[in-house]
């Protein structure tokens, strides 16, 4: 198969309007009008961001849902996205197939369609490069600075899941025996984040900042702080967990290390002033999404454990490099 | 070096406002008004799309100029782009100095600035993907669909530096003898395109049709043609040849079947209904771009040798995938 009988067969099925059937050398964009476009590029490499073994659609979830929970972080809407692919030599139809079918079902499920982009050959590792656009009223971008001393901290839905599941999903991978408090729904969302677009109403009323989580909530909150100028405050035993992380801990309390350090959350970490907390939290609650007050920013950094005694992190974050 | 580190030593300088620092999880970019965008993206391999000892800077300038080349054809002024980088394991401090320097020195050259992107590592070959924008008045895009039987077929610049060029190259690498019709002028036209982005005035003025020459000049002049529902009409004698691609051909004439069809030319081919022609040429001239008359939009093909009789074509297009 030639690399037009590919697109023509895999990706033209998933292109919008602004693809023009990937038949022209570009795609075509009319901005909405009164808006700033938001980009964000985010390349994902096999054996390093996911397993070749992976199933093909959680690998075509991730790649969409790491670029998409940028754009939600930044209160934009998405408008669409590119893909560049370099398939291996051992790439078979059977995963093309299900690739690009689970790429069209997480684009659907987020309102948007292909623009365009480019599939090579690689002698090396299955590569996937995606850059997506979204649209914010023009000036509006939530930027990662902004926030002010005393602002509230707050994170979308539970943290730690997908480091779990990391976990268990490589003991399989490897043959090793499954940890005893393994649980599908880790490793369910370790392949396919949910970027909170959902959300995104609620970040533009209230947010002074916002970023998403996928280094890991220690580092990244450091981050959206540091951008601010300021420290940050955290209460460890806020951080929202889900029930599976909840049982993960309780069978090994070492595990929370990676839980607050592992990334690959793509939940929503911002700050709030005081004085739309009210307003935020009942908006997210409208939206169906859930928040959770973890902290504030700080003049100076505090880790605080479940006890209130202060906590020392060596690694602070997960590094994709 | 950690990702951040590294993005702020390499990458920040090149950033324009629009990349926010690199500091921000997304670029933000106001769109001109009045204006569409239009979007492309390509990727590129060591070892498929260049060598991996090629100059690090030429590897730069032909991932953007690749891209750029794109939007020329589309008659878009280029805006800016983001990049994804993926290194392999044998990466050093002085490949991505002299890349990044190199990536720097093109932008600038093309009056563009990085909006953003991300970097990774990778078990396998060094990887790059480039996502360009450009902006075109509203609605007047150039696509490859337009042209009408009778419109002319003209092409920029000169067919078949970079094809031969890469025989050249390959040959060097490879540590055999350099063929005796070797020219640093030809590797240089394979290391690095020069996207033709001063023609653009003359092809929205003028032309019914473009795209750019990328996988060789037959081929794609038959898939400008049928995009049109059209068929083309090519007089080989007219191909532009440069005096080095010229020597090389009077000393092995075989080379002309890689002159036509080895791609990597990075010139604009367009139609241009006879109407137009006197004025594109013209304005062409006027830019400083060479244009040649190489065929016209017809309802049968032909390809007509230097001495009018028609020629076939077995393979017809360098396939990048």
């Amino acid at each position: 198969m030639n690399e037009v009988d590919l697109i023509a067969r895999y990706f033209a099925p998933l292109a919008g309007p602004e693809g023009l059937g990937l038949g022209d050398d570009a795609a075509l964009l009319t901005p909405p009008p009164g808006c700033d476009l938001v980009l964000t590029a985010d390349a994902l490499v096999a054996g390093r961001h996911f397993f070749a073994q992976d199933p093909p659609e959680s690998v075509a979830a991730k790649a969409l849902g790491v670029n998409l929970s940028d754009l939600a972080a930044k209160g934009a809407e998405p408008l669409g996205f590119l893909l560049t692919l370099a398939l291996p030599p051992d790439w078979t139809e059977g995963w093309l197939d299900d690739f690009s079918k689970g790429l069209g079902t997480a684009a659907k499920a987020s309102g948007i369609a292909l623009f365009g982009g480019d599939t090579v050959s690689t002698p090396g590792a299955l590569t996937l490069s995606i850059t997506a656009l979204g649209a914010v009223a023009h000036g509006r971008m939530i930027r990662r600075a902004g926030a002010r001393v005393g602002d509230l901290l707050y994170v979308s839905g539970t943290i730690g899941d997908a480091a779990l599941g990391l976990i268990q999903r490589r003991a399989q991978v490897e043959g090793r025996a499954a940890p005893g408090w393994s649980d599908d729904f880790l490793v369910e969302r370790y392949w396919r984040p949910r970027p909170r677009l959902a959300l995104i109403p609620a970040l533009n009323r209230c947010a002074s900042a916002a970023m998403d989580v996928s280094d890991g909530l220690i580092g990244d909150a450091r981050a959206l702080a540091r951008a601010s100028g300021a420290a940050v405050e955290l209460r460890l035993g806020h951080v929202p967990l889900s029930p599976a992380a909840g049982a993960a801990l309780s069978a090994d309390p070492t595990l929370f290390d990676a839980v607050l350090t592992g990334g690959d959350d793509y939940e929503i970490l911002c700050a709030v002033a005081p004085d739309h907390a009210v307003g935020f939290e009942e908006s997210a609650e409208a939206l169906g999404v859930a928040v959770a007050r973890i902290g504030r920013i700080a003049e100076r950094e505090a880790i605080l454990g479940s006890d209130g005694a202060p906590v020392i992190f060596g690694r602070d974050r997960f590094s994709h490099f």
